[in-house]
């Protein structure tokens, strides 16, 4: 059998094919109908699947089932998004909506989990029983494997890794809380920073610290800092064999992640430390996990 | 079959039975014999044994299994503890060596995973798949109830939830990273604190606050929001159905858990709050974990 995964985005819909060795083999994208409703929505999925239909040349009945992947919380029980801020869902009922449209049995998941479960089927992450993803891009996103299998929560919440406590007291997050990782650790904090000694976004702050600008290495060293005792306290929790990080900010690559693993290596409480390496799925990993989700 | 478990202390070795009802039908309890090296704590062992057995009249292959709970690392697969500092263990193979001197199946455990263990058995954990005991002592110990049974770590080190960073940068841990949980949460802490106010020990910080001195309000105060953010870190991580608190600040009642639960309810990033209670196992939390391992 085969099955169709989305991962629907605020700015666009990206939907596609896997086959039964979980391979892509087909997938297009669409622009998200801002402010147009959920029935636009639905219709935007309903074209999406009638065109890779086309394009890889299957019929409806060689699709085993459909995974949706929002950037918000879902109740995968009752199959309804409780709230994705950025798609304008709040308690909407996308398991019918989709399986109605389609016709076909629907999987809803959690982004962050989509491309964890993405990296442990297909990526970084494979072959592990306890790991974790961590994304970093305007937020902190991410997802944890533990015995085996995606972790969704003890009580079907999922998990927020973004809104653990890093400096309890300090900057101000989106979510109320004071302090939490994401307000450090993610490209937002880079940007915001970089602005302050005149760069425009988290890239300029990395491309002016390779080249030894004083300013810009104060403040990326304070970020690795700052993530390296994220981590750390990721790893003193759960003991993992390896961590992913995803997002922009690793296009940065060994500039990034060897004095990142320098400095949690300090800070890991065990002899030995987990191997924190690049994710690999990159922008597909929404598709692959939603696929995976219905399989 | 009757399970016979250890609770090893640097100061106390404690030893029980259970029944088949997970009930404690005897104990009792020796001086660690300090510095007087390996032997000597297994001699110790051995005698407490046959007490018991005596004490409870019963017959040695009526003990189905001995468990061992110790405050330090133990590799389980090995039968070795790895470190553990206030018994002046090292890399001590102590499954043969009390599995010799008893003729028994020996099972080791950490401490905090015994209590995490029993209270998931017997007490304020009991019935939940997903689950966290924190103990406030000297430092901060804790476990984790993953999947409904205790999570020994991903790669076998177990959890130390105290050296999850809370102040990144901030005070100074004994493990060697500024601003582990454990040096915002701890007894310790209010003890420290307390000193500068002229109090002596956190039971008298906790008394001060409770007649509405000041100064030890404020302290109280402040120790309430550490612990609410640590506390919100675990559960946006891991969506727990209940928390479970144990250690001697717990003796200040809903005068700490009601401002604490309040405080992690505004930090907390799903729609409703886990329950934090307090944990119920009490002193012999220990020796009933140690005889759940040997089981």
């Amino acid at each position: 059998m085969l099955y169709l995964g989305y991962d629907i985005g605020g700015t666009n819909i990206a939907a596609g094919i896997l086959d039964e060795e979980d391979r892509l083999i087909v997938k297009d994208s669409l622009p998200f109908p801002r402010g147009k409703g959920t029935d636009a929505v639905i219709a935007v999925c309903r074209t999406l699947f009638d065109t890779l239909m086309d394009a890889a040349g299957i019929k409806e009945n060689e699709i085993g089932g459909v995974g949706a992947a929002v950037p918000g919380s879902v109740d995968p029980e009752s199959g309804v998004v409780i709230d994705a801020h950025n798609l304008g869902f709040h308690h909407t009922p996308l398991r019918s909506l989709l399986g109605s449209a389609l016709d076909k049995p629907v999987a809803l998941v959690n982004d962050a989990d989509a491309a964890t479960l993405a990296e442990h089927r297909t990526g970084a992450l494979h072959g592990t029983k306890t790991s974790i993803m961590i994304t970093i891009g305007t937020g902190i996103g991410g997802g944890l494997i533990l015995n085996g299998t995606l972790f969704r929560g003890g009580r079907g919440n999922g998990t927020e890794p973004g809104h653990m406590v890093l400096v309890n007291g300090g900057r101000k997050c989106t979510c109320g809380i004071s302090g939490c990782a994401e307000t450090y650790c993610s490209a937002t904090r880079l940007r915001t920073d970089g602005e302050q000694i005149g760069l425009g976004d988290a890239k300029s702050v990395i491309d002016a610290a390779k080249n030894g600008a004083a300013d810009a290495s104060d403040l990326f060293a304070r970020y690795v800092d700052d993530l390296g005792s994220y981590l750390a306290s990721l790893i003193n929790l759960l003991d993992p064999e390896r961590i992913a990080i995803g997002g922009g900010v690793c296009g940065a690559g060994s500039f990034l992640l060897d004095p990142l693993r320098e400095n949690v290596r300090k800070k890991c409480f065990f002899e030995t430390c987990p191997e924190i390496v690049r994710a690999t799925a990159g922008n597909d990993a929404g598709i692959i996990g939603a696929c995976l989700i219905a399989k």
